[in-house]
């Protein structure tokens, strides 16, 4: 595997890949990689020439400045979990690197960015898009691999590519779970195996939503029974549990079951996990 | 010239020259193209293998929908002016084409569009710099030519490109102007003679300004002077006249000399004019 850390080199790498013919994919990380990073990693594999995988803890993205000093950095063991998924490129950069000057640019997505985690989280997903932007500018890739626990971000991105015309095809990767259910989060490295436990409630709680909606019951008493039940757990703090449509993420009572995502946002002790699940 | 209406075909047509080593040169036009296009396409020629030029009347950098509809399309003579001046590609979408489904996504450049143009074009930066990263994304340039005209838009795209680092030199080319010193515009189309005539002092107001600040006189006098006289005259309507820094359009009373640019915006008649002049 290549590493990067330095703009230029790396275009001019990619360069001489695409004019021997190569497709390149991008696979965006904040580091601190686990299975779900690598089933992503696999996915560009199979589908082009060369993978990238970008390693940079954006700080624009951010919104708690606690949550950014605390975010898991594990670049060695990232780098040998790279190598072993046979990734051909790492591009690691400084921050410097990626922001020059202070960031001026603010991006705003109309309702899509002020909902859930928009709400919670503000001008976190104008941080997203615009490193986002800047990665697709840097390596020019013909396709780009995000996973869908970031569900929200997803929908941001795609409709970044979308309105903007990115020359790029984009592809969501579905949730990668522990045998427990719990989703895969490079923030479940904060976690004690205490907390790590309880964390499980956010994936059963999507799981019993999810059957009850089946089942017929009303969507306001599924909700505010399961945000009643998490309040009630100990070291938990629900942000929210919320149905939506999948496509836009507009929040309406009566949305079509087969168009609906849950999504749920919560903190367990000091730790802000999010999860979801297509109903 | 090859003419495109369709962005796939145009990606195909432009990814064989490519490949086939040739740089691309991008100069973004709204038609009723004149002198001041014709330098942008030579600079690109000079410059680049290939020069695309874009002609599109972009809707949603219009605040005033009387100007989106009364701005000038003269599109038989624009391609004769294209094929006279050797440009390689035109590509001429139809708004669908660009605007697949309603624009969303809104841009903010902090301080940079908030003044002159900004202020009283709300929404038109924005709308500019979203026509002008489809147009990015789509041509995929080497380098790209804007009119320094549009002094401040030339300034937000600088921004664009630095901060979300596309990977293309942007070049302006300085204003040309008639033998009066109007500066060349396509909205000129739409004065009499009679208006052409008065509008020459939008040139000659910079001019004079530029000579009195060299020759000691306060901004602020200078300032005052130019408004009360533009406004005495019959058919003129004058919205800012200001003097700022060239690079980020900062307003200072006290900016450095050698690093000012003025700027004027005034209505002659219906039809609302630009000029700038730097220090």
């Amino acid at each position: 595997m290549q590493i990067f850390k330095e703009i230029e080199p790396l275009r001019a790498h990619l360069q001489h890949k695409k004019r021997a013919g190569f497709s390149v994919g991008l696979v965006p990380t904040m580091g601190a990689l686990h299975e779900g990073h690598l089933a992503l990693i696999r996915a560009s594999k199979t589908a082009t020439g060369v993978t990238v995988c970008s390693l940079f803890v954006n700080p624009t993205q951010f919104n708690n400045q606690t949550d950014l000093e605390k975010y898991p950095r594990t670049i060695e063991k990232d780098i040998a979990l790279l190598e072993s998924a046979d990734c051909d490129v790492l591009f690691a950069p400084e921050t410097p690197t990626m922001y020059e000057r202070p960031s001026v640019i603010k991006f705003d997505f109309g309702q899509l960015d002020k909902v859930l985690e928009g709400k919670f989280r503000p001008g976190h997903f104008s941080g997203v898009a615009t490193v986002v932007s800047k990665l697709f500018n840097i390596v020019e890739p013909d396709e780009a691999f995000f996973g869908q626990k970031d569900y929200q971000q997803f929908q941001v991105i795609a409709k970044l590519v979308d309105e903007l015309k990115f020359n790029l095809k984009l592809t969501g990767i579905p949730i990668v779970r522990e045998a427990t259910g719990l989703a895969m989060s490079s923030r479940n490295l904060r976690l004690s195996e205490d907390q790590k436990n309880k964390a499980v409630i956010l994936h059963e709680s999507l799981s019993d939503a999810r059957a009850q909606l089946l089942a017929g019951k009303p969507w306001a008493d599924i909700q505010a029974d399961t945000i009643n039940k998490l309040n009630k757990t100990a070291g938990l703090r629900i942000e929210y549990f919320e149905l939506a449509h999948r496509d836009d993420l507009t929040m309406t009572t009566d949305v079509d079951l087969k168009k609906a995502v849950i999504l749920i946002a919560c903190f367990v002790g000091e730790v802000r996990l999010i999860d979801n699940m297509f109903v």
